[in-house]
């Protein structure tokens, strides 16, 4: 079972995949919405028990993360990156390893092309899933999309930086 | 007891400061320096579990944090960043309120002018605190100085970000 991670601080998107190739069901998605008249603080340790909990729940066996990517706004990859420090000790606590793909890698991976736009990936992976509709959110989508990468990826790759082991 | 934290993902400064206005005592100090060897996520659980003894070990009513100021190097602010949200995830866990200032602030703080060099902020917080030596890093030294700019603060400002209630 993998579970796709789409990570921010005020939504993140989830998608937990159950596989035996070449099928794929969906056992759980949706998104974690911490609630903005709190703290900081008080969304991180939101995230972390969250996610804490779908480890306890399913037996998942390697987390798909969207990696940081640079962007011009420094204040939110700040930001997000706090959240996503408290998401991978979340899974380093679950003992479970970490891969990280690039918003390029999963696209290319699930709907063969680096253009496809967010609706074409939205619905390839409502096709790839059998899902009767859509998910209500792109974040949730694009952690669907990131456990699908995770599962077609012929070569598993480490990264550097967030395997774990 | 106030918790002075210099965030790293490589070295984490640390320094517990007891006070008795006008008194203070240093009642531990060092580094938590994560082992380069080990992956990305390893290294961020040690930096939590590590914290995590620290307020088992004191009754911290407050940490005091440094702040992250825009850098030119994105790539080390985001592996900062990562790491600082893991350490506002243990006072959070451990019910502790988190309070940051920028370097600016610790500086006129500790030895009245922004200007200060280095040595002279080392050489203040060893005078303050009655150190027979000048702790061994920077990052403790500037652990010590934030957690001195804390109790020395006279109106505690909660930031917006990272106040926890």
């Amino acid at each position: 079972m993998i579970l796709g991670i789409d990570p921010g601080y005020a939504t993140v998107g989830y998608g937990v995949i159950e596989f035996d190739k070449p099928h794929l069901e969906a056992k759980d998605f949706g998104a974690i919405i911490t609630d903005p008249k709190t703290d900081f603080c008080a969304r991180l340790e939101d995230i972390y028990d969250s996610l804490s909990q779908l480890f306890l729940k399913y037996k998942v066996s390697a987390v798909s993360i969207e990696n940081l990517y640079f962007q011009n706004n420094q204040k939110t990859a700040i930001k997000v990156s706090h959240a996503r420090g408290v998401m991978i000790l979340a899974a380093a606590k679950a003992r479970v390893p970490i891969f990280e793909y690039t918003p390029l890698q999963v696209k290319t991976s699930v709907t063969g092309t680096a253009k496809a736009p967010k609706l074409q990936v939205m619905q390839v992976v409502k096709k790839i899933l059998n899902l009767k509709f859509c998910p209500d959110l792109d974040d949730t989508a694009d952690a669907l999309a990131l456990a699908i990468c995770h599962i077609y990826n012929p070569k598993i790759k480490f990264d550097e930086l967030f395997k774990y082991s």
